[in-house]
């Protein structure tokens, strides 16, 4: 088992990297303050987990809220039900809330937890490689809103991650490759080896080999701990992170939440913010097409979506967080291996991206 | 004007206290980053103030969500109506909320601050004697759950609080007495002296003297100020602030949200705990008639609610946010002037008091 760890001074916390960590009780008890316990997941991850989880918390008061699964559930509507659950059962503010799934239930978990009481400590137990690498650590949680991706949250520090590669063995492939999605992200932001490792062993990863997942998954939380602990609440270069984020965002909810897997919208995202990139005289039309290159090994999708008109991107891309009095701002790339911090984009360049980018 | 200070290190945050101080544009647009504002307030209100904010705000993109008034409107659905507002009208990150009434107002204004894109800068205008004595001081927002009161929320500091005395003049008695309540709480918890000055004042107070008044909010203002610098997240001496707020709450939340004032639920709370208080001999019979007589002299109601049970009131107050692992705690009085830590209370006890304080 590897430890990593989040500096943030009274709220730093370990993330947990490693086999048969479901089975260790003493790991997760000693993060676990009172007896009250309750445990926010999904249907299809109950299936597979939950036994597991609540086998490790025996003699614990241990309740179940089990959303559907999809990113069409993250709503307030959804988290409501685990208020209601906790009130029922009169619990307490030294409950502890474990998040066990993906990326829609740890962002919904955490949020809960952050304003049930005014908040609860709460435990990330990722199941997709997308929450191992990205989601769960850092403390961004929320929901969705009609109008925009994550437009409702808080940024509340879980107590620890404990990222089980084990759970990545019944994950589909459909999800495996849009986890892959946030990976390529750390390599082109800030990590030129880790890309030009990916470039290489791409088919390892495709393959599960336990020992590139492990790689993968200590280098991407390695990178992201180290962004989150220079800039808890995204005031600077946390914003990086966000590469490809504002144009995928805009697919998620311009096609309907759930259409694209996150990855999969973040992936073409990638693609338009190279082709954007490349516009504004930071890359080169070559950079451009490697990174396409091996957002396809990866299985990546990398075309825009049919259906979407300009201005209707445009017009979601506007209420994005890093905006400044309502103007856009994206994240683009220097080079490979370098992220810019969020840029104020002429309206004709970016439409000219809108407009041209092709895949 | 008067100027204190919230000392929280890089949350740290000036009260203002003064006359005239919605007439002081340059004082209001210093906090304020952006020129996208929106304000948050009741019908009410609304009518007698809202023009006079607005005419501070020349220049400003400002917005207005108006909700009806009362406690009754305090929850998640009237929130989510900020988030429409804010999603509809592309407002950033850098957008100021500005809550503009009384403590419901200021509870959810600065709720829907915190979560809105993960947190905004907000402002909060109190406008009754309630909301500038206590609530709209310390970062504590949130709205009602059925099950229980204020169940839902964050810790969220504004970026100032201006307490115009102005406004005041057109509080109704039944608001300004109610606002009274919290103000004996000082007293009674850490400031003997101060108790001592209502008993004496109190008729000043309730003519709406403005030297008084002016004394009493200062007066308040610090004692919630040292305290909240001392613990901002509750985790041990801010408790105090909860005298009388177990019942209280419980009393809210079972007779329906909006029956009773906030204040005056309170006021009812701390005739509860004051007898529990005897019962367990930390006062005497004449400490607890001493506190009562204060009360009924600002006109507070003191006696328990018609149609609340034993049971029904055991319940509630089993999920307060004091609590751990399920068990009641209240805050206890040593002495007028000095308040416990919150205390487990045996159940006997309880019910003594439950069953015979008669106000």
């Amino acid at each position: 088992m590897k430890e990593l760890q989040v500096e943030l001074k009274d709220k730093s916390y370990p993330i947990y990297i490693g086999t048969g960590l479901l089975q260790q009780q003493g790991l997760l008890q000693k993060h676990i303050k009172s007896k009250q316990v309750v445990i926010v997941t999904n249907v299809t991850i109950a299936k597979l987990y939950l036994d597991a989880v609540k086998k490790m918390l025996a003699g614990y008061q241990v309740e179940v809220v089990a959303f559907p699964d999809g990113e069409q559930y993250k709503n307030l509507e959804y988290v409501y039900q685990v208020f209601d659950c906790l009130l029922e059962k009169k619990f307490s503010r030294n409950a502890t809330l474990i998040a066990l799934g993906g990326g829609v239930i740890g962002d919904m978990g955490g949020f809960a937890a952050s304003c049930y009481q005014r908040g609860i400590p709460f435990i990330q137990i990722p199941t997709t490689v997308l929450a191992q690498v990205d989601s769960s650590v850092g403390g961004k949680t929320g929901v969705n809103h009609p109008l925009g991706k994550n437009m409702i949250g808080a940024f509340y520090q879980p107590q620890c991650v404990i990222a089980d590669m084990d759970v990545l063995d019944t994950l589909d492939d459909k999800q495996l490759v849009a986890g892959i999605a946030e990976v390529i992200k750390y390599g082109l932001i800030r990590d030129l080896a880790f890309f030009e490792w990916l470039e290489k062993n791409m088919s390892l990863l495709l393959a599960r080999d336990k020992k590139a997942l492990a790689y993968v998954i200590e280098q991407s939380c390695l990178n992201k701990a180290e962004i989150v602990a220079e800039d808890e609440f995204e005031t600077g270069v946390r914003a990086i992170l966000n590469l490809g984020h504002t144009f995928g965002h805009a697919i998620e909810t311009g096609m309907g939440y759930g259409k694209y897997l996150h990855g999969e919208a973040v992936a073409i995202g990638i693609g338009y913010a190279a082709d954007l990139s490349k516009r504004l005289g930071y890359i080169s039309e070559a950079d451009v097409n490697r990174i396409i290159a091996l957002l396809k090994l990866a299985g990546l999708p990398v075309q825009p979506p049919k259906n979407m008109t300009v201005e209707q991107f445009v017009s979601l891309m506007s209420v994005d967080k890093k905006n400044v009095d309502g103007k856009i701002r994206v994240i683009l790339l220097e080079s490979i291996g370098k992220a810019s911090l969020p840029m104020n984009v002429e309206q004709e360049y970016l439409e000219q991206t809108l407009i041209n980018y092709a895949g």
